[in-house]
């Protein structure tokens, strides 16, 4: 039976499984991230994870993939840029292969969560797939003809950085008005706080005494016991990322959009809302395809089974 | 040598001319379009035209390559949704190759002037190329890896039908705000009326003496005067657009973003402007990939060199 394994470099920690063909995690291990060691020794430390879950000589044993934050340039095997590991153009397909001689494939996080949960989780029974991630940021990834695409020089997919509101809240990318600074958990909870500020006697204030307290569930929650100002922020909330998912629907037209990340911790409260935004709106005449909206399911081991995915999707597409 | 027919099927006319694998128009002509013939009438009509252009059993004429305004589903060969041509469900290849038993591929008419301008145009040094088409409303074609990229079902690609102004303006397709309600002809116009209607000292008011006599042009020629009502109108226009453009950008990293369409008639004036706009915005560290940004130089002859690239595309796809 044919395996690899999948690598989760995180600014935290390191973790890496064993996923069989049919996305299973068999075994799984992690390690510190030991960030101040620098990339030499955070690759040695890879190394020594994956030799201490797998026989580097097994003949089923067929490839590492990893996922890893930041810029990547997959063709090239190189880490162009990640600001949480503090690395600046890093070989590390290369070197890692200096340890383990075996195919190694590397992507964006996001993208890699795109793919695992295309391949290996909800999405499994779709070709074409949008996968956004809400968390701190926006991530995403896309999927066309089941495979991920990346853009040129893998530099796409940034779903998170397209404007929807020309002159809007401030970006962290130096924009204003992008999906991430609407649809983040971050903006999720800035409006949050704004609205508390705003109603003094809404319920969000019993949820979260203080604005410190506020996180992504405060609105959703006291939407669901029906304070007035709540629903108003999330009402927001689920029209702006509905648009967004729009947005990509006229471009790539997927069969289905997955949603990931913290706030996809509302299941279906928030995905049965998010269907019913997009039902009408999406472009074209009545015979377009539609598309689905899944909430994402590998939960933490999305980056290793995701990781792991990179090689299985190689193999099976080099086996067509 | 090899060539092919490139088709254009438009609400007025069908046009067609006869390409040789570098691009190059041998020979071409065309007929009135029979909108009320039906659409027997409209392929016997194009199979006539294509007869007259080229002896069917030369073994160098290597297929017919079509484009067609609406909705296309390429991998069937069926024009799904066409209003201009009062189509439903027209399966365009089959009936044609009754006539002519050659290979056929069709394409939306934006998605095959993306990929003509990309393989035999101003794009010719690319192999990933965003195409923004600025008429009466806003077209788009994606080119992926030297090959058209149209989406699931073919039905993506709707480049103009992104919302970039939640809540903005009015769109044709039913929302508001989409990048063709501010960077089509039509849009730049409305905005030209506005601007004239508040500033009756505008030199606008010499250039087209009523509002009915405004159009694409009017604005572009008195910022080239100074006219600060003008200036206003284009910067905005040039605001909106590059934020597109930008958007695109995160999503594919494309190595160009090519303009036509009426809009682009401005050429380098308005060229310079996007770059400009454009530059300091990307989203990434220093080291990501920029985008040139390019006219469109195909001009009339775009859409039957883009349909004949159809063919020359697949050709050389089955030769790698």
């Amino acid at each position: 039976m044919m395996y690899c394994v999948g690598v989760d470099i995180g600014g935290m920690s390191i973790k890496a499984a064993v996923v069989d063909n049919k996305g299973n995690v068999l075994k799984k291990d992690k390690v510190v991230t030991d960030v101040e060691g620098g990339e030499d020794k955070i690759i040695s430390d890879i190394g020594e994870l994956v030799l201490s879950l797998v026989d580097p000589n097994d003949r089923n044993f067929v490839g590492i993939g990893i996922g890893c934050p930041g810029a990547i340039n997959s063709a090239a095997g190189t880490v162009d840029q990640a600001y949480n590991l503090n690395w600046t153009d890093v070989p590390l397909a290369e070197k890692l292969s200096r340890i383990i001689n075996r195919p190694i494939k590397i992507s964006n996080d996001a993208n890699v969560a795109a793919l695992g949960e295309t391949m290996f989780g909800v999405g499994r029974m779709y070709s074409d797939t949008i996968f956004i991630t809400l968390g701190t940021g926006v991530g995403g990834g896309v999927i066309i003809n089941n495979k991920l695409y990346e853009g040129n020089e893998s530099k796409g997919g940034e779903l998170g950085h397209m404007v929807i509101q020309v002159d809007g809240e401030q970006c962290s990318c130096g924009r204003k008005g992008c999906m991430e600074a609407y649809c983040s958990a971050t903006a999720l909870i800035r409006d949050t706080r704004r609205a508390m500020e705003k109603n003094p006697d809404s319920l969000m204030w019993k949820f979260s005494p203080t604005l410190d307290e506020v996180n992504g569930k405060t609105a959703f929650e006291c939407r669901k016991k029906g304070d007035k100002a709540a629903t108003e922020v999330v009402d927001k909330y689920v029209k702006y990322l509905g648009e967004g998912m729009l947005n990509f629907a006229n471009i790539f037209r997927p069969q289905a959009i997955i949603i990931g990340g913290g706030v996809s911790a509302q299941k279906d409260y928030l995905i049965d809302m998010l269907k019913d935004y997009c039902k009408e709106r999406l472009y074209g005449f009545a015979g377009m395809p539609r598309f689905d909206v899944l909430t994402a399911q590998l939960g933490n081991d999305a980056g290793m089974v995701g990781a792991a995915a990179l090689i299985f999707s190689e193999v099976n597409a080099s086996r067509k």
